[in-house]
């Protein structure tokens, strides 16, 4: 029956469209274009300061359409709809924007708190949770309409106080898991039951969690700490052994220099048992072995590491720098464990994404008002597109991955 | 510019396409919701007598459309463009068609030799590779057009005989990594210069080599031998050290039992530092640690396994079996290497593919036409697609991984 009608439908939905359209100058070409396609290759751009994204595009390497409207973008991350055509961006002003790539428009948007920090989507698609400092908690909306599904307030003591939830991460069967800033607590929030959540909480797991991170696969959760070194590690396949501390050298600890900005934990790159993790406020990106979670090495870089991204072969892993160093990447080959190349893209470089296999990475040249695309085999640039003052790139492919 | 085009261009195709369609029952619901929609929850699944490949959708767990026309499909298998639009489907009978999931039809088609046996996509998406039996060797294909843009005889000896060939996989850097099953040689083509593709042989890999696989990020190369007990590995990374034989009591041995079937070797899975393979003709299924490429543990299992395959989350491991256990299906738990769970779906249980992040799997089950969709936490069944014998079933999300 479907079939049928498609095969009905399609043709006259394209004569249609020229005709009705005939008129506007150049209008053909794009709804031709863009009417059917695929969204595996695109993806979006922040641009902090306008509030708007621009929808990208990786096979030809090309801006598709600008989306305004979004709020405070600063500190904006975003994850991807299971169909890969919408994003979810999450805005520091509580802002949550349902972006449809297709269509280059805002499909929906609500205010839902008064500040927040980021977000995830369930494994099945169907909730997107989002991680509030004011009120401090965690609100969960339906995928499909934004509608409040569920909310779990951060409260962690008698009093009511309320904690800033950071770290918030999906893990698969439906849970979320994030950390209270305040309460030094890591909460896993079980939604098989949307409109009853199962929660599971752990108390005194370190002095104020500041953000965390999941591995790949969606085992284990780590947690970095502002108050104190060391990281705490949750074995989300053995709740029952607690959190455990590890890495007890890792942090501010006699904190030789000034820590300019703290490092994403999102910017942990696995590859294969090694993390490589940056270092905080030292030049250097240490490597973790996770058969057991102990330091393995530590790479002299060029300032303090942001983002440590590995290459999706697993090969190379990719760092940029907090002020000053911030005009520069460096490549860590993974086999020798030392720095095998150093680039300068431009002023304040402060995101790279890797296309899903590996062949490009674009890189946000915020101060330079571009985006460049380079080939990871031989390090050319193959394109620099304009954007405003970019921030944050993402890729619809992340749809389809866990722990984003 | 591309955003104001677009702001007039989608109102207008919208109201023409409701307007010209208005005639046609239902038709109007069809193109407002099939004209625009992602591709990331896309699939096909190849109904192997018939010809024909359905295109489904794991979001609503439907069937959006049947395709006719593709040729002899057994064995079929198929790689996704890097938009996730466009299937590209290698039939038996030397046919490569180019399926267009949203439109619901072949975009292109060409049988390109006499009898072939599978493909690949270059890690940049431009170029199809498809292996060949009859003539021997590999043909390369413009993803785009299907235009033949190099191809590789493989002739192996000084009076030009040709051998099938077999187990070809993409690698990272536009390379195509391949096996001479009569010549016992594994070849590496770098395309880099599709006009001149750089080769590099590797002789003498052993007796017969049958199918392969590559490990997800793309370094270890890993072929089966039909004429020798073992395995013959090639480090991509490391191609200097040549082809290293592994696992010297791999393969039919003493062969205690009959083979019923050589099981795929794209079937292996890979979660965390071990490969469960599928044992030759015993009821076995083989851990592999590797680092070092040594047998770890030998499971047993209740016939002998065809795929092996590791739910996302690497938590579990999936078996389906060859004649007379084809109706089963059994579960490994990773941490004890033992079966949790086994399962009956039906006769001939033949494919099964995990949505990419995991909570679901799709299963062919041949002989009572159906597909069956499961939840992979509670076990149940979600479900039932009416299906033409089918066999293979493979999902869009495999557009972003290396080696497929």
């Amino acid at each position: 029956m479907i079939r049928h009608l498609l095969r009905i439908a399609l043709p006259c939905l394209a004569l249609a469209a020229l005709v009705a359209c005939a008129e506007m100058p150049g209008a053909e070409q794009v709804v031709a274009k863009e009417a059917l396609r695929g969204t595996g290759d695109l993806g979006i751009v922040v641009e902090r300061a306008a509030g708007s994204v621009l929808v990208i595009e990786t096979t030809h390497r090309r801006t598709l359409s600008q989306i305004d409207g979004l709020g405070d973008l600063s500190h904006a991350s975003a994850v991807y709809s299971r169909d890969a055509r919408y994003a979810y961006v999450f805005g520091r002003d509580g802002g949550l924007t349902k972006v449809d790539l297709l269509a280059g428009r805002i499909d929906k948007r609500i205010v839902q708190a008064g500040n927040s920090i980021g977000g995830a989507i369930s494994q099945d698609g169907t909730l997107v949770a989002v991680s509030n400092y004011e009120p401090g908690g965690v609100r969960i909306f339906d995928s499909e309409s934004l509608a409040l599904v569920a909310e779990i307030p951060a409260v962690y003591d008698d009093a009511g106080s309320r904690s800033k939830v950071v770290g918030l991460v999906d893990a698969p069967g439906r849970r979320f898991v994030f950390s209270l800033y305040d309460a030094g607590q890591i909460w896993v929030a079980d939604l098989s039951k949307p409109s009853n959540p199962g929660i599971r909480k752990f108390t005194d797991i370190g002095d104020k969690p500041y953000d965390a991170m999941i591995t790949p696969e969606g085992r284990y959760y780590v947690a970095g700490l502002y108050g104190e070194d060391g990281l705490a590690l949750l074995d989300l396949w053995h709740m029952e052994k607690g959190v455990e501390r590890i890495m007890p050298g890792y942090g501010r600890g006699e904190a030789p220099l000034p820590v300019y900005k703290m490092p994403h934990m999102e910017g942990w790159a696995m590859a294969g048992d090694l993390a490589f993790v940056p270092a905080v406020g030292r030049h250097e990106v240490l490597v973790i072995d996770r058969n057991g979670w102990r330091e393995r090495a530590r790479i002299p870089v060029k300032g303090q590491p942001i983002f440590v991204m590995a290459r999706p072969d697993a090969r190379e892993v990719w760092v940029n720098f907090a002020l000053p160093d911030n005009d520069t990447i460096q490549i860590i080959d993974v086999q020798t464990l030392a720095v095998s190349r150093t680039m300068t893209p431009g002023k304040a470089v402060l995101h790279m994404e890797f296309t899903p296999r590996g062949e490009q990475v674009w890189i946000s040249v915020r101060d330079e008002d571009r985006v460049d695309v380079y080939d990871t085999a031989s390090y050319e640039k193959l394109a620099a597109l304009s954007a405003e003052k970019p921030s944050g790139i993402f890729l619809a492919a992340r749809a389809h991955r866990i722990g984003l």
